[in-house]
């Protein structure tokens, strides 16, 4: 299989991606932005979740930065900015920061160092926990737990759902396909030999 | 934080996620189906992906089968089923086929064991090649390579992405939020200096 083809179509396998924009800083306070289609939930008690990231030059800063500070962010990305979002995955020399390269202004909140998305409508600031090379193939999964969120009330349910509809929430599918989903329906907790029934979004 | 508060909140914090029913079958024929949320792309070479699930009752089944048979598969989910695919999420007794349970056809690829999804469009068969508990939350971690595609060819552009609003893919965000997403532009490879690219879908 060519390499290009082999790419394109393993990236778009599992559907839809979570899409994310992960800001950090490094000690010098220079900062970094990468958009990232891998993060996952990794439980809800503590608040965890992994992201693997790369072994390549473009991604050094992120992990570098991640690794000496410790922390870092991701943000939602809107179809407003989709393509400026896009652009930070271009290979901007180190030292060089995204925020300004692709157009995005730095959200600071007291007493956390890695910079929020100020465009972004639902962000999360993260602590590291664990950083682990996998052997399998050289890539690195980071760990975080979730210390910091900032997004408006409005966007939260009654029972702690976030409407990523009402957020304008994109998503990714392969590569470069950008996506806007439209709700289709909320289920409630399944149980066997009941129905499955909606409930309110 | 009240406990399913935060269940629903820390799930949905990561927007759309990939949306999946993996399938497994055990030495002694009985299959087994369960939704997840967690399939998150490792490397296209070899084509490598990572799945997240919990040591819970209804897992184990799952997590048993593929340590068994060394096999799985991971099918996409369509807007006219979703409701079936999110009963799977319920606690059948081990023993008991999701499959049968929630009016799923098996569908199988010769010399591969574990089951496919016959009414999904997108189908990857796995084998597996790692399994690792993550210490920091007693969740497991299973890597899986792809060794088998089943979908339409008419779904594959010429240069291997796979159209997934053709193929009526579905997301989830949180925990049973369903999503059909719409297409908003796919954008070429970036570069620095130069400005994002719209390139046809």
């Amino acid at each position: 299989m060519e390499k290009r083809y082999r790419v394109n179509l393993v990236n778009s396998l599992n559907g839809y991606k979570s899409l994310n924009l992960l800001g950090t800083i490094n000690p010098d306070g220079i900062t970094n932005l990468c958009l990232v289609s891998s993060v996952f939930h990794l439980g809800s008690n503590p608040p965890l979740f992994g992201v693997i990231i790369r072994p390549e030059r473009e991604h050094n800063d992120t992990l570098r930065n991640i690794s000496l500070v410790g922390q870092y962010t991701l943000n939602n990305v809107l179809p407003a900015w989709y393509k400026q979002a896009h652009q930070t995955s271009a290979s901007y020399p180190s030292g060089v920061s995204e925020f300004d390269e692709c157009g995005f202004k730095k959200m600071y909140s007291q007493g956390f160092l890695a910079p929020f998305v100020a465009s972004s409508t639902v962000r999360m600031g993260l602590e590291l926990r664990e950083m682990t090379d996998l052997a399998i193939n050289g890539t690195t999964m980071v760990i975080g737990e979730v210390v910091l969120l900032m997004a408006d009330d409005s966007l939260l349910a009654d029972d702690g759902t976030i409407n990523h509809a009402a957020a304008c929430t994109m998503t990714v599918s392969g590569l470069d396909s950008y996506y806007l989903p439209q709700p289709v329906g909320r289920l409630a907790y399944a149980k066997p030999g009941v129905q499955p029934k909606e409930i309110e979004l």
